[in-house]
């Protein structure tokens, strides 16, 4: 059932998912967020069953690590459940016929979000729950009301199935379409969705190379169609003269924890530590490295990537190793290298990527003006961190525009590498961090992705949609002749 | 002054409008709306010049049409000034960290939406005012926050660069940085912008193989950018056999007089109009067709495209001609086409693809079962319209699907193309209508194409942005902790 789906499969699940679109988009948001809740509960009912598969094919540890993905993954698929019932995600915009408009007479003209139709789900390797099968772009997908096409990561294939099969069942059962949701095998089956003209949107978690590829196709259809990929990051963190002297050690010491978290295979991990010269730190962080203990990798293609990756960098001029990986069977020790900001700056492009897997490299600045020759240097990403102190506002200010314009996510005196889902919630960034820069594919947000606006001009109540018509009736915040 | 931009010369606007970024993102809505006003009140002030040199390079008529064109201008400035002031477009959403966070402790995290950067805005030929430099595209943008790169249409050059001037001077008078907003000249020069790294993000109104080659552009870019692209769309009207038997004389004289306004020279242009077999309109069609005056194209190139374009649809087998279009010098009176529902279905690509100009087929249906075959073969777009009666629910009912998942507005016994600027208000739709399906590019809601969202993780309230601090000092709408 996890080997490649064929091509009349594939048919199948493609007519099931354009069949299942009026009816989903036919739904209301309460029936919606019942779905969701269904599938939450079916996930959470088999935990111990999806927690066993998905640490076998994963290498990932059960607890606290997939208990706790789990947990996040069936949350977030309540939270939207709520958003649902919230309801202001539609956008339900009324503007009334108005004789006196200044440009010439208003027609009655009213506007909703819709479905955008079946969406095309490119599951991640690195977190088999939480960004795979039911993950944040499965629930965006299905709280908009768009049937779900997952092409599976074929890192956990079992998982992906028992998982979408969970998902399918329960879905079905609390009253959605049978084409609502399925799960699908093989590069090629997932590329052929991806040009098939049923497919409406797609959305990728994974390599700058790999959703690179898939974006192009989208974009060189007949007919494009949005593409939301999410890459890579090499989320740098910025460190104050000011918090080196307040708290280097500390920093220094949850900088690498963070960076060797989960053996480094989060799109989040920060790959560029920039502290100022003089830092006095290299014996902290080596000590804080050699007291990581060795982690297997997802599984041996990552591997091999994350170990030319390492020994491309290792290869830059001017990149000394601070602290020396070193690999037992399976299982790495983190690396640590540095550079000094000038050599940084010379430097190609191999300095700028992502390294997936438990690296990092420190970049030493000289003073104010290097760091912000470094920072307009920088390729954009999903998050950027400021390690400082209050006292040094003025500096901490003239930072911040350069990493706004290159992050969706600024943190102070955090680590990236938690990601929390929630409303304000933002993960995304210029590209390389998405391909779709305006938006997010984690937190409420991210359902944005998957709705297009219709507006009806002169329409009769009674041939209006529910969410338009003059009595309300899902009782929807509504924004009604500009005024909310 | 309207020749083509030199290289040099371009390579200024380009630093300028990077250089007027930051200074741009860090002003406030309210000064926002004051650029946009003062931009308005030139152009109000200018009027009788601009309509002028309007009407000379395009011929179009000075009133009502430039006028009026002119007056919705202005209008939309103002109106996305008073979208500034009331401020939910940001999106300011407050998440208070939350220690009984579900899925663990959550942190403090502020999210909100921030200009992209710099805007490469291409104009249109065919409303000189209203989609051109300083229309719907450059107002959103500058709403937005971001500098505009204006690329000139060449069917309006003078009017381009006078309208240019005077916008620049009267943001740049009320406050805004000098780098804020510049026309340029040439398709290579457009081209040459498209490709910069400094230009964030494109948009475009104009013809499907000219969007298509620039959409193609930005998304081969290294770091590829958000395209939003309106393109073409052939805008169906349906009539029911109803609203035939009701006033069918009245529906096709509104149809004539829709599809020949302007010359037909709107993207909102019906070029489709379904009719049930045995309608017996063709000779009011006839006859309303011959009383409309004949009209000259916007320019040469247009008028030649026009040409081709209903040469070929007389070629296609099954085509019948209604009315002969005729050619007076540079004048054309309008081509009435007709094709059965059949051979429409068994037809090429050439009766989907938008003629822009005075020309429209009519397709006859046999019965409900061929309509539904029909509107499932269209080509997806802007507008799709019904003309029917309220006794008719059930028919219209069971149509209304098909037109939701291809168009952006559906019209009810009115004419498409009206596009009112208002709240909700929709100008877009699948491929070929728009590259960006999930946006409008008329409306409060176009103002979205050009934010970003930036999340801001455990800052201390002075290093926050002044829409995030705890005080609210821009006294925002803000969802704070999910509550609005």
């Amino acid at each position: 059932m996890t080997q490649r789906t064929d091509p009349a499969a594939l048919e199948r699940v493609l007519a099931a998912a354009a069949a299942a679109s009026a009816p989903a988009a036919a739904s209301t948001p309460a029936e919606r967020a019942a779905w969701l809740t269904a599938a939450a509960d079916a996930l959470d009912g088999a935990a111990g069953e999806l927690i066993a598969t998905a640490a076998a094919e994963t290498h990932l540890p059960p607890a606290p690590r997939l208990k706790g993905e789990l947990a996040r993954t069936t949350f977030q698929l309540r939270l939207f459940a709520d958003e649902l019932h919230d309801g202001h995600f539609l956008g339900a915009t009324v503007d009334h016929a108005d004789a006196a408009w200044p440009m010439g007479p208003r027609p009655d003209i009213r506007r909703m979000l819709t479905p955008i139709g079946p969406v095309l789900v490119f599951a991640a390797s690195n977190f088999p729950f939480a960004f795979s099968v039911a993950g944040g772009d499965t629930a965006s997908a299905l709280a908009a009301g768009c049937p779900v096409v997952l092409k599976a990561h074929p890192g956990h294939p079992e998982l992906s199935h028992r998982t979408g099969t969970l998902v399918h069942d329960a879905l079905v059962a609390a009253g959605a379409p049978d084409g609502i949701f399925a799960v699908v095998h093989g590069v090629d089956t997932g590329v052929t969705a991806l040009r098939d003209q049923r497919i409406a949107a797609a959305a990728f978690t994974g390599s700058v190379p790999g959703g690179r590829a898939l974006f192009d196709i989208a974009n060189s259809r007949p007919h494009p169609i949005p593409f939301y990929g999410e890459l890579g990051s090499v989320n740098p963190v910025v460190v104050t003269p000011g918090a080196v002297a307040a708290r280097g050690e500390e920093v220094a010491r949850a900088y690498v924890a963070s960076f060797t978290l989960g053996a480094g295979q989060f799109c989040t991990k920060p790959g560029l530590l920039l502290l100022p010269e003089g830092h006095g730190l290299d014996d902290t962080l080596r000590t804080a490295v050699s007291a990581v203990a060795a982690q297997p990798m997802l599984n041996e293609r990552i591997a091999q990537g994350y170990t030319r990756a390492v020994s491309e960098l290792r290869g830059v001029p001017g990149v000394e190793t601070l602290a020396e990986p070193t690999q037992d069977g399976p299982e790495f020790s983190p690396a640590l290298l540095g550079i000094s900001g000038k050599e940084f700056l010379a430097a190609g492009t191999q300095v700028h990527q992502e390294c997936f897997g438990p690296a990092s490299l420190v970049v030493t600045y000289a003073d104010a003006a290097e760091l912000a020759r470094l920072l307009d240097a920088l390729e954009p990403g999903l998050t950027a961190t400021v390690q400082g102190e209050e006292n040094e506002a003025e500096l901490v200010r003239g930072l911040l525009p350069a990493l706004v314009q290159r992050a969706g996510r600024l943190l102070w005196n955090e680590w990236p590498t938690g990601v929390t889902v929630s409303w304000a919630q933002q993960h995304g960034g210029p590209y390389p961090a998405t391909t779709a820069p305006t938006s997010t594919s984690v937190g409420t947000a991210a359902v944005e992705r998957f709705l297009r606006p219709v507006a009806w001009q002169g329409f009769p109540d009674a041939l209006l949609p529910d969410a338009l018509r003059d009595a309300n009736p899902w009782q929807l915040p509504r924004r009604t002749d500009g005024k909310r």
